[in-house]
């Protein structure tokens, strides 16, 4: 379901520890996901946002967007999966996300979410990703960037 | 389990609308959550975020942690839960939100998530709230800032 698509030209950065964890510039992972209503339900749940937008069919139907929406936080929840586990991947940790929302995410309405490397310091093993979402039709949903300390000082299995 | 302490000076601004939603700077809304296992696995699967530095117990014991992270996205859920349903409340639509990590969160370990009103905007129906979380301790583990959209153009029940 990941698609891990990296290169890029730029700057390669070999990590200190004893994994050679190579990140460049220009290095991408994105995934494609559908969120049901049972995942916008669980997540309404987890973060006791139960704003009747996400839940209510008929709040959804009669609102501006003229149906429910799937929480934003929810949706940029796959840039924490793809930071987590496809780059920098196992061990990260995340230092900050900036979001913005522009557009709304309905119940079964495919996303990609990407993540791409646009800076890495060089004085420590922090990198600054962009994090876009964008729906099939190419309308974006999600722009924001994420800082993320790489896993090069953290036991990964 | 939410407390809604809202009060504080400034500004006060009706909306258009037939709700005489009142928001004023310095109101805040606050909530007090343990996250548990439970919940850390169901955000691993909603986020596709299976890190072994949350999940694995081993994996977070060699960590320079000492025992697994709660997601530091599933933690900051709470300020769209705050958001959603506190203040400015049902209908409200995310449009931003910032977030800085700034220690981990561990599982069965208590967080306060509070949101205040900083700025009301006077052209549009918009306002910025700062979005902290602490411990118990008063060790701040996220800090950031909203901007929501408020609900007096969209029908809430």
């Amino acid at each position: 379901m990941v698609i891990s698509a990296r290169g890029g030209g730029g700057q390669v950065r070999p990590d200190g520890g004893g994994q050679a964890l190579m990140l460049k510039i220009g290095a991408r992972a994105l995934i494609r996901k559908v969120f049901t209503e049972k995942e916008v339900i669980q997540f309404a749940e987890l973060s006791l946002d139960r704003n009747p937008l996400h839940l209510d069919k008929e709040v959804g139907k009669a609102s501006i967007f003229g149906q429910r929406v799937v929480h934003g936080m929810l949706v940029a929840s796959l840039f924490s999966g793809l930071i987590g586990m496809e780059l920098p991947g196992k061990g990260s940790i995340y230092l900050g996300q900036t979001l913005t929302f522009k557009a709304p995410v309905f119940i079964g309405e495919a996303v990609t979410a990407t993540v791409e490397i646009i800076k890495i310091r060089k004085d420590k093993p922090i990198v600054t990703l962009s994090t876009v979402c964008e729906k099939d039709s190419g309308q974006v949903v999600i722009t924001g960037e994420a800082v993320v300390k790489v896993p090069e000082m953290i036991p990964v299995s």
